[in-house]
């Protein structure tokens, strides 16, 4: 019974997320590197079905994949200077090529900024050649000295969707922020995980950026984790860079830049956000295997039972349904069990009974529901399970969340929120660095930002920020951060 | 004029091959890191469906994805001494992290047969998790001194395809390189890439292998370039990783293992064995825009033409053909120049005529052949030259290949072949390194191996060894090698 009480979700987050992550083989984290870890086949199959989502969103919006160099040398890293500062204590440096030491020390990416917008400069000769949408899915290196986490906090981010853009106008920019917002929350939404979207204190933005957004989700622990993040730059990178276009009159005008990225923490969110103290439950569009059959065997009649199974495995495998036929030679418990630990959607029980009466029966994982329905039909009953456990979990997910977020009065009770009751703490905030950082000291949390999610927040007139007393309509979000 | 003499596929291959690379945009060779370049939009297209191929062929054989960190450390590479001694002159180290200097040095991973073992360990406890199968799509680094190319000799391999495999016995490990050789020999068909087969002398195999099994196609100039290599490992590895399993009879027994790889060297051989002196050509199946539809446009009936354009456009799309439809301001043969040049290997121009008939003139990439066809059943038609095109592409590719293939009588023959024809030259070898290597010097070239491509060579009995004499049935490929 002692093991069983570690692996609870809410008790016990840590070891809950490590336990599925690890036995369910999505990662390997015994890698001999610190912050670095291995995707197993289960774990690479998930990791590809989301990426098909992100990818498919930005390939619909008109960016395109491009694949850069890992290596930056110093000097071009270093060009930027409000960059540098914020990633100079983080920067893996490759120092020697063989036996011999390297006249220019190599950056391993950090972000691929200063990466890309050298090359930019020789793509871009005028307004004709903008906008510039690219974006590319790459391993970024990020020396944490912090405690990593495996997903979470890693050394190696392995999964960093970055996408890089370049426009004529700041309007033009602006316009792109809205829609890389409007991508990501497409994104989280298919992948039913809710979020908050602020926009950073101006000393928690992005090295070199104007001001950045991001999006929060919150842990079952009560920290909230940031999942993705978009950044206006301005024209501080195109003139380090020297990023020009010609204009129609025949004019150099440096150009606006944004980027966003996206990470595997999207992996840990969803792990963490729809898992249950049976394991992991995985949204059938991204599950690697979305149905598993598992044979009911009574002595003599195993041969009819296998039969059947191996026929509705064909006649879902034709359909595209990503379907398992569990043949082990262990109880048919022994197998639910697995199969709910690694977040099979939906199962197939058949046995001799079912067979005699041409039936199935259906378990969902989402409610453990149990039902019989006839082999007619069955890969519509099974689309039409899908989509309701799809439904299902992303409303289950969004109540959660909303039960979290605390409309409080003063900063005691936004301390008491972020502390004890594992949720986010909103509370008028007069937008400044300086009650921004106070009001970190005072709850010993993070400000998250000034919250854009509209359908979040409601806003009175006449708020007023709890340190200065200046009165503002802006709301800001306080919690405990990953 | 003299422009146009420097653009030869023959005459000046390293010029033709360079401005096709650059001027198709499939990469940027700009980058500011010696033999590190971009994946420009085109070209990530052209990768990412070649990449799609060899995923499916290895899916298909039970092959599983993966993803390992990039880093290993000193002590792991070391492990195993061929292996270490082999690439040590050329691996790149981290040193720091930060500002700090790291406690071990960290490798970029210059292949991940040592990545990968120090896990497989982990993973393997009995025969029942034999054979593991997998494979991942990479980049690798590896400091090459000689002069670098972009796509063939770099010191960032951007796209490393790696299989690793671990069986119980030699036999079963014997069998899994019968099925690697299969598996590229159908990829390299797919992608009309002629190659030899050759078992690499011993004296030039991969460090650590027990032997290595190589695919060499011929480029235009006359050079071998090796695009494929199948490593039987043994169980070399396995003691050094003390890679064990228990068998049936509950022994510890050492695993078997191989390995296998290719990389975008697939591309550059994809370029330059199909492309002409209009450009590049690529097969329907991996062209990035495989129909381009360019409006001919007279004064008046401007809309007409367009509308007539879109349609089809619209109708090839439905289809999943990757149309494209030029309506830059720019004349029709400017356009025929640059998709010429790009590689798209159907054309479509629709002009008043053409509308007026009901009808659309296509031209094929690959043989410049013109002919009207019927609106009605276009997108038949279409994939049925889409079929021919890749048939033709296939046929002329080999036959230029088996012409370039000599069997020679002795080894003044074998210098001429390749110092003056191009070409490879087969002669009867007893397989030592000691006549291998003389037989290099003899003739200024590299001795591939002994050849395994049964449709290439036809050995008569009593052949000897050019050097020392000895009987064998044995031939030898000779070339120059990139």
């Amino acid at each position: 019974m002692e093991e069983k009480e570690a692996f609870d979700k809410y008790k016990n987050f840590s070891e809950w997320f490590r336990t599925i992550i690890m036995d369910a083989e999505l990662v390997d984290t015994r890698y001999p590197v610190k912050g670095c870890y291995v995707w197993r086949p289960y774990g690479f199959k998930l990791r590809k079905y989301v990426l098909d989502i992100i990818r498919r969103l930005l390939n619909n919006t008109g960016h395109e994949e491009v694949l850069f160099p890992l290596l930056i040398p110093e000097d071009i890293l270093g060009l930027e200077k409000e960059h540098i500062k914020g990633f100079e204590g983080e920067v893996y440096w490759v120092t020697h090529g063989g036996l011999r030491r390297l006249e220019k020390k190599l950056a391993l990416r950090p972000t691929s900024e200063t990466a890309m917008y050298s090359m930019f400069k020789k793509w871009v000769h005028s307004h004709a050649d903008l906008p510039i949408k690219v974006y590319q899915i790459v391993n970024i290196f990020r020396y944490e000295t912090k405690a990593t986490k495996p997903l979470i906090r890693v050394r190696e981010v392995t999964t960093f969707k970055e996408a890089h853009t370049v426009h004529a106008t700041m309007e033009e920019a602006e316009k792109q922020v809205k829609e890389a917002v409007e991508v990501y929350s497409k994104f989280f939404n298919e992948l039913g995980i809710p979020y908050i979207i602020c926009r950073r204190p101006n000393f928690d933005k992005f090295a070199g950026a104007e001001y950045s957004i991001a999006f929060d989700t919150l842990m079952p622990d009560g920290r909230t984790m940031q999942i993705g993040t978009v950044h206006n730059l301005g024209q501080n990178f195109a003139k380090a860079f020297e990023l020009t276009y010609e204009d129609i009159n025949g004019k150099h005008q440096f150009a606006y830049q944004t980027c966003y990225g996206i990470s595997e923490r999207v992996i840990a969110a969803i792990v963490a956000i729809h898992g249950d103290n049976r394991g992991a439950i995985f949204l059938p569009s991204i599950a690697p295997i979305q149905v598993v059959i598992v044979p009911i065997i009574y002595k003599g009649e195993e041969e009819k039972v296998l039969q059947q199974c191996r026929k509705v495995l064909n006649a879902l495998k034709q359909e595209g349904i990503r379907t398992f036929l569990d043949e082990r030679d262990i109880s048919p418990g022994r197998k639910f069990y697995d199969w709910e630990f690694r977040g099979v959607p939906v199962r197939i029980e058949i046995g001799p009974k079912d067979v005699a009466n041409n039936q199935v029966t259906i378990v969902r994982r989402d409610t453990f529901e149990r039902k019989t329905y006839s082999m007619e039909d069955l890969t519509t009953v099974i689309k039409e399970i899908f989509t309701e456990i799809e439904e299902n979990l992303r409303k289950r997910a969004w109540e959660e969340f909303r039960k979290r977020i605390f409309r409080v009065k003063n900063l005691q009770e936004a301390k008491e929120i972020i502390q004890n009751r594992r949720g986010i703490a909103l509370i008028p905030w007069c937008e400044s660095d300086e009650c921004g950082l106070k009001m970190c000291e005072e709850v010993d949390g993070d400000v998250l930002g000034v919250v854009l999610s509209e359908d979040l927040v409601n806003l009175a007139e006449n708020e007023v920020c709890p340190i200065c007393g200046k009165e503002t309509k802006k709301m800001a979000a306080i919690a405990k951060t990953y």
